[in-house]
């Protein structure tokens, strides 16, 4: 039996019952190291806090590992209980979902253990869940590669008058150019993208595309390690928000539509009030 | 200190060790009864099994005590600390919003612990959250009250290639027309739309339209006991979930929108392939 368990937004505690259950009775144990080193305050040898609250050893699976040595993980599945842990809940990123299908195929049973996810923990900013549309993804901008597909996404939402979850770029574990043309691996410092560099190459996009999609005075709400005890959400223009220091990732972006009476009342306790920037580092 | 803490979707062991540890340690513990009911098969006078857990006695609160007597609970928040619980994750309902807005007008302080809910757990059958547009409600029609503004909401999502979740009419402690004639309060029994309900509503409204939205030959997923041990997944046309049975509420059901290859491979598992109706039955 292979089990999926998501370990939701915080910390170690963020578990269920459930999972923990699941964990414990695994002979194996996998932790996804693509989004976990960060979100849980793990490095590579440092898992001890899971490892003692489980009681197992854990091993650590970059992608590259999942990808690569899927086959073996889901042979071990095949005689006993293997588990493997996902920040947030299983199902956010095609990589898990991939892992399912290889181990259906194989005659792999599969149980799912789900947890929250930033797709629905946004919701506590007061924006209705249902009042979202699309997801866009914001990638990193190179000199050469600075796609902007997510300009169309967003600007039929506020059409609609739909909110906009913008997920920000993560990069772990990129093979760095140079190591890329020398033939050896070598992997670039993780980078994730902070909602000020979301801001700034949004706003160069709608610069280019003229459209009025969004623009500086667009109303927001910026959140940073979403469902963690020092979590910090503001709610401003993206003029506004570019102007604040977030803190430590992961963070991501919620492009305001329409709203309602309620809503309105409930992003207001997030709003900026005349704080000043030192103030506002220290709200949570 | 108001404690809002998400329950997660199948029974007592969904909730976070975040979140008991919460309950613990709260002095007063009210639970939601809207769904709570249901999904954590508690009847009004059985909520042992969150009881022992707990070790709290829990009040249980339907909407109408929330909205009348929020401010008595957010008083009693003022000196110590009280749990609401919430099943799946709290931000899912407006109800909550307000219960916290007013919360935080009245100078108590609120904690959200989150967990999964629905809109990100639907992820499970392999159709990736971010390719889903506005979601959906779909209300019990009446002889007399037939709303239909899900339509264009779907319409819009298919020609956009993004899949709807379309969330299923709940109707629990609604006062009956007899008893509102009379003057006092009396309940119709609870009502929870099945998918059946749902498809033969909107394959009506489709017919009334004839703007070929979606037809009896649309992909879609259904969804039933969503998170818990029996939960039940099958993916086919209209007309094919039309003549499942899917057993015990909640449902919801998502309208398949353009997929990609890993989408389609996960989505052959929960499809049906020949099975008579009584296999379909015991699958899950």
């Amino acid at each position: 039996m292979l089990y999926i368990v998501g370990l939701g937004l915080g910390n170690e505690k963020d578990i269920t019952l459930r999972g923990l259950e699941a964990v414990k009775k695994c002979g194996k144990v996998y932790i996804e190291a693509y989004t976990s080193l960060l979100s849980f305050g793990l490095s590579s040898d440092g898992l001890s806090t899971l490892e003692q609250l489980y009681g197992k050893l854990i091993t650590l699976a970059d992608r590259e590992m999942v990808e690569e040595k899927a086959d073996e993980i889901l042979s071990e599945a095949h005689g006993f209980d293997v588990a493997f842990l996902v920040v947030g809940d299983p199902f956010g990123a095609t990589t898990h979902t991939d892992l399912v299908v290889r181990a259906k195929k194989m005659g792999v049973e599969v149980k799912v253990v789900h947890n929250a996810s930033v797709m629905n923990a946004v919701g506590v900013c007061g924006l209705q869940l249902y009042c979202y549309g699309e997801t866009v993804s914001i990638p990193f901008f190179t000199e050469t590669w600075r796609p902007d597909s997510f300009y169309e996404k967003i600007q039929r939402n506020r059409i609609l008058g739909l909110h906009t979850l913008c997920l920000l770029d993560i990069r772990v574990k990129e093979p760095s150019l140079e190591s890329l043309c020398r033939g050896r691996k070598q992997y670039e410092p993780p980078k994730y993208m902070t909602i000020n560099t979301a801001i700034e190459q949004l706003l160069e996009v709608e610069q280019n595309r003229g459209e009025s999609a969004y623009g500086e005075e667009t109303d927001c709400v910026g959140f940073a390690r979403l469902g963690s005890e020092d979590q910090k959400i503001v709610a401003g223009t993206m003029k506004q928000l570019q102007m604040i220091d977030f803190g430590t990732p992961l963070h991501c972006l919620v492009i305001v539509g329409k709203t309602h009476p309620v809503e309105d009342e409930m992003l207001d306790f997030y709003r900026l009030k005349g704080e000043s920037l030192e103030q506002i580092g220290n709200r949570q």
